[in-house]
């Protein structure tokens, strides 16, 4: 068994033009490395080059002395930019041969189309001699997979992540398993967190970076804190047992700062808090312009809980619809504690709902005062009770107004977790 | 000059265990690879590796056997798992110094957030000897530019793409300059389209996709249609001369489809039709849930013209806040023809402005029926006169909730700039 599933690692090697002036984004590298991951199969770097022979054949022999598998995407059309098999052939010192087994399918291909094969089409019936041919059930260019030397064995895939896709499923994971691989799964467990900062919540959990099985490691979202814990096992479920006791470790450590997990969203898990107490929340919106409800209704089903907002942008909005006092507008402006809390309650009372929740604020990037710079956002929340808590938030005027709108949405949001979590 | 413009090209070394594991879509060598493209530095190999000091060694060992600029992204982060900066000094056999001027800037940014500087932060105040700083004008890591042999000069960027990308234009594209590159240079103009499909639009102006300089391509957007027009000149003056009348004959077949150009949105080109005429608008929304206005006031200054919303995305805020008529709830439904118009002037009347714009649909992925299908949704515009008029749009639910969300609040926003411009 040439894929020794010991000292073993994959490559991944994308050969298009197009990816070096940028035209397409790489998205077969990421699938392939989300596949490989998933079979446990160790893979550490990923190269793109243009369709030119010489630098294929550099970057074949640089896999050839550090991995045991490459994998490569594009160069497999009609065309004679499509260089990938033919390279592949004169870099191992082998033959292109045609496969009648390829012609035939291609006939067939191109007669169900309803269209005429041309010459061209047959250079993708040619391939190099040795090689196994790996289906393309979705479109006309085959790949292969190929021993093509001791301990190293070649996969090739079209560009088309449609036809990449059905390939990977359909041939390769059968093939690789039956190798050996996939026996050990790497299973990751991402936990999210909101209202820390990363390297305040990496000192917390400083002495957990140093686990190798799982590994864990933090990175930044959007705003929001993420910490990866990674296990290898024999199966997801043992891979989960070493993974979940570090989760609810770190978990207990970051406290309410952590909102979830995986898939979860501060919208979804505000949702189902909501959902599980029965009750109802309404939104006063100036800055966001409406971005919290739009967060909020990314969930199916939020109906349940969600009523209705008053996006209040202008102050004439704030006192009609909301209730907000004309003297306090003016004596403490819009972007005032004051006006966050008569907007809170001011929905609260119209929509009639458990919860009200406000945000007014300085969205940027003009209208910042040394008082009142960009970035101010004053969010309130109405309580079931009546009573009503207003959070001054300093989101810098830096990263841009849409980044304040989107942070400032998703911390009103952020809010309210934490009061039903701690009146709940 | 060490950059010289013979015999010089660029690689891209992207730095992160997150790509390998395919956590994230690499677009930082998608962008990095255009703007290359656009200076005219020849670029024929891209890399990914982990946060790994071998193998981080091993690529700068060959990237400088074949490149004379190497450009990485990511690893400047503050926790112990970004290396790029210290994997740098040690292949170089530099110290790390930690300079004054990035510690300064770190605490001005950290004390406009608010937040406390942690000692983890100083790690992205050293860099290597002899490297200057790349300021981060938008985050806190800082990168560097750094000549660190002879015909060997490293830019280091943030894997963050908002960060990465303004600090590419603000320092590296002046400094690539000022060392003869960008002499030729390649320009642009994207022309954007709403309400039309690419190959509907394609067939119309299909002869100009032969054009060789400039040249025309078509290249789908979300839900838009745009069309890029790129020159090559010395100037981009020169390049604009060549653009230009092809893009006026674009535009001339277009007709209403077409929008505006470049960075050009719906809600920004929408938002100065309304400020030319002097109006104002509010919304009545329901299935988008906040969204239209969301998009409306992505615009700095759209309170000029924007006043407010009403989500009602329960039934009795329709009644309530907007006047809609409970029993053509029940007769036609909340997403029917007569609730949108209901709606729109419901709270145009409410709110006291020129336009009042509505939408109801079924966003999925659940409620849809025969009749109404998921992706139905009714979008009503209440003009200056009183009169309403109600467009009925099937986006389809094969793309799922958040698509239609958001094809439905650009085709609000749509509807408004084409009657502001049939009717204005």
């Amino acid at each position: 068994m040439s894929l020794s599933t010991t000292h073993a690692s994959a490559e991944i090697l994308c050969i298009g033009t197009e990816l070096l002036l940028g035209e397409i984004l790489n998205s077969n590298a990421q699938y392939l490395a989300q596949r490989l991951a998933e079979l446990g199969i160790p893979h550490h770097i990923q190269t793109v080059v243009g369709d030119n022979v010489e630098r294929i054949h550099e970057q074949l022999r640089l896999a050839q002395s550090r991995s045991s598998i490459v994998i490569t995407t594009g160069g497999l059309g009609p065309t004679p930019d499509d260089l990938t098999h033919s390279a592949l052939a004169s870099y191992f010192g082998v033959p292109l041969t045609q496969r009648a087994e390829i012609v035939t399918d291609l006939e067939a291909k191109f007669a169900q189309r309803g269209r005429v094969m041309t010459s061209s089409n047959l250079r993708q019936a040619q391939i190099p001699e040795g090689a196994d041919i790996l289906p393309n059930p979705v479109g006309t260019a085959p790949g292969l997979l190929w021993e093509a030397a001791p301990n190293f064995t070649v996969f090739t895939f079209p560009g088309v992540p449609r036809e990449m896709h059905a390939m990977w499923d359909e041939t390769a994971v059968p093939y690789l398993k039956s190798q050996g691989w996939g026996q050990q799964v790497f299973h990751s467990k991402v936990l999210r967190h909101w209202g820390v900062s990363e390297s305040g919540l990496a000192e917390k959990i400083g002495d957990l970076f140093t686990l190798t099985n799982p590994t864990v490691a933090p990175y930044a979202g959007k705003g929001e804190v993420r910490i990866r814990i990674t296990a290898k096992a024999a199966t997801v479920k043992d891979a989960e047992a070493l993974v979940n006791p570090v989760a609810e470790k770190i978990k207990g450590i970051a406290g309410l700062d952590n909102y979830g997990a995986d898939d979860d969203t501060l919208p979804k898990v505000t949702g189902e808090l909501l959902k599980a107490a029965g009750q109802t929340v309404a939104l006063a919106e100036s800055c966001t312009g409406g971005g919290i409800g739009q967060q909020l209704t990314t969930v199916p089903g939020s109906s349940d809980y969600f009523v209705g907002s008053v996006v209040s942008y202008a102050n004439n909005v704030k006192q009609r619809l909301l209730g907000v006092s004309a003297s306090d507008l003016i004596e403490y402006g819009a972007v005032s504690e004051a006006v966050a809390r008569q907007m809170a309650i001011g929905v609260k009372q119209a929509l009639g709902t458990d919860w009200g929740i406000s945000a007014t604020g300085i969205a940027g990037p003009g209208g910042g005062t040394d008082d009142k710079p960009v970035g101010l956002v004053y969010i309130g929340i109405a309580k079931p009770d009546g009573t009503v808590t207003v959070k001054e938030h300093r989101f810098g005027g830096t990263r841009g107004r849409e980044w304040v709108r989107w942070v400032a949405a998703q911390a009103a949001i952020d809010g309210l977790r934490r009061l039903l979590l701690l009146e709940g």
